[in-house]
């Protein structure tokens, strides 16, 4: 018989409604078994870093019918995007010792038989939990819909809601880099002073203190907004829908405010959409990662350059993952959030 | 001083709220210059088919931030797209005794100043009246839309709502050449049966018999709906969002169900935009005028083939247009609504 490791998880206890508590995620030891099973093609790894995506809400409930990825088991770990260490391996693409960053579980060590969606990490001169962010899902998120389903143009108005986050701040910053003017909203003073100070976002409110959304984004957008990177929904969509420009555009990226509702609040103003002939796209990074190596070609060299800024919020010990994964729901990260599993 | 004509007119009252009665749009008679006043690029015209469209609800309230067509003004006789013929011109693109289609005023005779907006009639094999829908600006709607903004795909599943009108009975046939299967909505059992036996749809239901408009959905479109040409919005987009296909396409055309309302309804599916990777448009003719005569050269010939048909409801006389465009807010038209101002 195989020896085994004692293995710390999180795991699913059961389906979720409305906002999830940490005790739906509760923290548990199991076991694995140390080697990749003779003939499977899967790797086995050690867990590094691990990443709380708003994405994963959707998976704390049964399976929506069209829903793009599975819903979590109850009783068994849950998994997320992460980065790693190949400890042993059936897969001839991947070896012992290698680095790897895509979809593993919420525990110390995972055997990744959907080796599909690894990725394998080159660069180590950056911080390795960048693969979370910046250089992993999030990353490509903010390329992808930012320069694939926006098609920005120098001198455009773009806005940008959640801009902390993990997407939004990356969103911003290529926004700068194409030479847009960006604004961004997000929940704190904190926020908003990173989005101004640290991101360079030519302006930024915290829609928490604007009584009136629509009044705040004539304040900053008087001409309109042309692009609009949509990461909240509800009544910021809503707004947003009665200042956009002709032929603007809307990547909609996700909506957090909503995820938690047992009805999504509703959208009034979508005749906005035929008086500016306005294109509005909802997209899925998983659809984007053929131009991943594109991406690491401009990104790898702006972080290294200083042109491009990442701020994480890293919290240390599995133990804290549930804890740090509802805390997105409420906005209590700052940046993007990061779970340390381990420090080799 | 110049001769005058006794002129009817359609005049609008005052700005109107919610549904239009027809003592919103009085009928009088008024006067017009016979000639076009000297050193003008004007025509003058008579005019003899007018156009009953649902954008001219909106034209009846003050001009909304945004808008892309002004406000009618009160007092003055509305207007819209019509064939007129031209009784003296100013334009060296226009000559006297010319058929030309575009926007005319609402009333016998009108002098036309913005001429650019004006389309000279070269093929009169066909019903004239067909200039204010199939080979009008209906037309070029549904072609736009359709072709332009849904790039189909043989095989591809297509609703259409508001099938029966100007715009839906040419989107439903365009489908069906393109080796599409289209199902389509309309407001009355003669209208589904037109649909089904007239112009070809594969399926076709009364909206109004439905309690639950995603149940009907799911049973026309078991695969799920590929192409939404939307005319309607409010319950019927919410129910369609509800059963997109992945990288679905909403050409947002009209919201016909909303106008007349102060609040218009909230649309609470929008999160579907992502699941699916849904491209929403709004679009709107003028943008695509420039493909006017590619479209000609597509629709007359399958028009005289017969592989093409066009039902309109026509009404005879001035003083019977603003029941038969209010008629437009109540789905008693059934086909394109015309009125006719004069036969030659």
């Amino acid at each position: 018989m195989a020896a085994e490791l004692s293995n710390k998880q999180v795991i699913l206890k059961d389906y979720v409604s409305g906002f999830p508590k940490e005790s739906d995620l509760p923290f548990t030891t199991g076991s694995k078994q140390l080697n990749v099973p003779q003939g499977s093609t899967g790797v086995f790894v050690k867990n590094l870093f691990l990443s709380c995506d708003p994405y994963m809400r959707g998976r704390m409930s049964p399976k929506r019918p069209g829903a793009y990825s599975d819903s979590f088991i109850p009783g068994s770990p849950i998994t997320g995007y992460g980065v790693a260490r190949v400890l042993d391996s059936g897969h001839p693409d991947f070896k012992k010792g290698d680095l790897v960053w895509g979809l593993t579980g919420w525990e110390e060590y995972s055997l990744i038989t959907a080796t599909q969606g690894l990725f394998k990490v080159h660069d180590t001169d950056v911080p390795l939990s960048y693969y979370t962010g910046i250089l992993g899902m999030p990353g490509m998120t903010a390329y992808a819909g930012f320069y694939e389903v926006c098609s920005p143009k120098k001198g455009e108005y773009v806005f940008v809601s959640a801009a902390s986050g993990a997407v939004g701040q990356l969103v911003g910053q290529f926004a700068k880099l194409s030479g847009c003017y960006v604004v961004g909203s997000a929940g704190s003073n904190e926020k908003v002073d990173l989005l101004k100070n640290k991101f360079g976002f030519d302006e930024a409110f915290n829609y928490k203190e604007e009584q009136d959304l629509d009044a705040a984004l004539k304040r900053y957008f008087p001409e309109g907004i042309d692009i609009y990177f949509e990461n909240v929904g509800g009544k910021m969509l809503d707004a947003v829908l009665l200042n956009m420009r002709l032929h603007g555009r809307i990547a909609v990226c996700g909506m957090i405010s909503q995820y938690n509702l047992g009805q999504p609040e509703g959208i009034h103003n979508l005749a906005h959409l035929i008086l500016k002939r306005i294109r509005m796209e909802g997209f899925l990074v998983i659809d984007y990662y053929h131009l991943y190596q594109k991406y690491l070609e401009m990104v790898l060299p702006q972080i290294k350059a200083g042109e491009i800024v990442y701020v994480e919020d890293i919290v240390e010990g599995l133990e804290n993952g549930p804890a740090a994964l509802i805390g997105l729901f409420t906005g209590r990260n700052v940046g993007k959030q990061v779970v340390v599993v381990a420090r080799e």
